[in-house]
């Protein structure tokens, strides 16, 4: 059974990842649908390579030459019925609305947007309930929790969440102030995209992973916990009622949780993957995170505990303050200042309609901008 | 749905914990029938807390007062039609009449004695198949193994054996000559049976595991691996084919493996089985074993992999010698050179009959005897 793979986000670090898995696995997987808003070249080039029956790419962008394709939304892409597999690789918002579409149409989705979970995640798992989607998690975070939940009933005390603790753990207040861009986007373990890069600086990224796991299994947040684990081998533990609990470890590479997605429920020798040198690990560090130093950390689990639009309102105020700070218009610390103050002035809806999340989206983007802009 | 047990050794560590487990868990398990050999004291305690229907104990001691039993065989309690769990908590050799009665009776076996799958893995786990018996590992490494296999289909690639190294790690060969009783039985992270914290404190006993995993999870032995990781929290991993590796990790304290093994497919809350607490645990440390101070490490795999009779001449030759050293009749070092010699004289039988398996045993008995007796 070959599977019918569309690839949202195809030119960015979990697409391109998704296809070094599809060529070290061949006659695994087809790749029927692509879709990239940036780097046509690249989106040309995998076309060439991969001959897609669809295409999706933003119409403001000059076509790729090889391009001959009919107009196609994401969500069209998302919900084909030429596809049976879905890779939502698009990061932010962006990556509700295919999603969803995915959601509706009974895909295998397997997804690398977190933003979709935390802002709709009663909306997503609902209407997932409801068409028999399945959503497969390619998080390495989440994709570990997954591995361990493997087989076993759903008798979990806790879920652990690891976390590198990002470049500036155990740095001051002081020296947080003077981060650069740079300085932001050098992550110690993980090679990831730009925006995710800097919610792991902030830790804003492993606040998000908490609503998504929340989501994704269904474990109230409370049992949710977070671990500093600087060497990123150990990938998430789950704690059982019986006090066992079970890890997945490897190295920190995007390529095993994503072939993981896409093989599952099988699990494919690949040569290309690395392997845990157990020779070279002699040591292996946990330690309690830093809700001071980290305080983006709290705001996510905060505003994913009360629910409603609040989760809505932090992703864009973050999506919009990382903007800034790439931009290099605020300060590393005035992300946290602005999502904070973005929700603090937020009136919430309670168990909101899509609308009402799109709402307070646009609610936040505007309010963020604002706040920035006094700044200047 | 009540399981009905037999506890094969009740007196000793891992029959009182099977036994703490029970007691913990009220309505899951009753104790349908005990046996001990020696204890017969606390074997009488046992009879009046848990009114077993059936007794088995060694005739040559004193009958415990309240014990108006019929004489029962271990093999008869092991397989008797009041029972369906086995709880084989015999160490050595003995383990093996009443494993092999309760494999052919086809009962759930929770096998904590490993020297039956060493000595005749083929023999057990082959009628194992033909009468249907499950047999449910209770040391912690193959539950740990067992548990990270969970849902997963058998794609293995590595199964890695966890090992504390022992209270001699990083002995010097002058060091390790000097090694008294007190100090072997003294194991810095496990409470167990003197035969076995002996069998750690050599290594033998990781090296019998090796033997162990290879029969219950049917993977070659150029795939298991030792690694040693002194502080006992990682109880085992296994890497399957895609790079993956899980582990299942818990406190030191057999009542976890006891306990899952019990209650299996089942997972129980149990308030009275500890946690790991990640504030407490800041280092997990991991380095490769070191085959030249714990030549039983080398000689116990090297039997295993060789099959036919040497590991039932390893496992008695062991047994005998680890007797002597508690005897203070040889020296903590000698342990492995009777061993060896044993090994060396042998004249093996491939694919042997439980007699020859049987008359190996005895042969490396007597022959290890006479060694040690050609030093007094």
């Amino acid at each position: 059974m070959v599977k019918k793979i569309a690839l949202l986000g195809s030119t960015g670090s979990i697409g391109r990842q998704t296809l070094d898995v599809v060529r070290a696995l061949p006659g695994k997987f087809s790749i029927v649908g692509l879709s990239a808003g940036k780097n046509m070249d690249l989106l040309a080039q995998q076309i060439n390579e991969f001959h897609p029956a669809l295409v999706s790419y933003d119409s403001h962008q000059p076509m790729p030459d090889n391009a001959r394709y009919d107009f196609l939304s994401l969500e069209a892409l998302a919900s084909h019925p030429a596809v049976d597999t879905v890779v939502i690789g698009i990061p932010g918002k962006a990556g509700l609305g295919p999603t969803l579409a995915a959601v509706r149409a009974g895909k295998t989705i397997c997804l690398a947007n977190k933003e979709s979970l935390v802002m709709a995640g009663e909306i997503v798992t609902r209407e997932a309930r409801q068409s028999g989607a399945h959503i497969l998690p390619v998080d390495s975070e989440h994709s570990a929790l997954w591995q361990c939940l493997r087989g076993e009933s759903k008798k979990v005390a806790r879920l652990i969440l690891t976390a590198s603790g990002g470049p500036f753990r155990h740095f001051t207040p002081a020296q947080l102030k003077k981060i650069t861009v740079e300085q932001a986007l050098r992550h110690p373990s993980w090679h990831m995209g730009k925006k995710i890069t800097i919610d792991s600086a902030t830790m804003m990224n492993k606040g998000l992973e908490v609503t998504e796991a929340h989501w994704l299994f269904d474990v109230p947040f409370e049992r949710i916990e977070i671990l500093i684990h600087a060497e990123c081998i150990v990938h998430s533990m789950v704690e059982f009622i019986d006090g066992a609990m079970k890890a997945q470890l490897g190295q920190p590479d995007m390529r095993l949780p994503i072939q993981y997605a896409l093989s599952y429920p099988e699990r494919l020798a690949n040569p290309t993957l690395p392997r845990l040198d157990w020779t070279q690990i002699r040591d292996l560090t946990f330690e309690p995170p830093d809700f001071e130093t980290f305080p983006c950390l709290r705001l996510a689990i905060d505003a994913g505990k009360k629910g409603g639009t609040y989760p809505a309102v932090l992703c864009a105020a973050d999506e919009v303050a990382v903007e800034l700070f790439l931009a290099r218009r605020i300060k590393f610390t005035d992300i946290a200042r602005y999502v904070e103050q973005a929700l603090a002035q937020h009136k919430a809806i309670n168990k909101p309609t899509l609308d009402d999340i799109m709402a307070a989206d646009a609610w936040a983007r505007d309010i963020t901008l604002k706040l920035a802009g006094g700044v200047e």
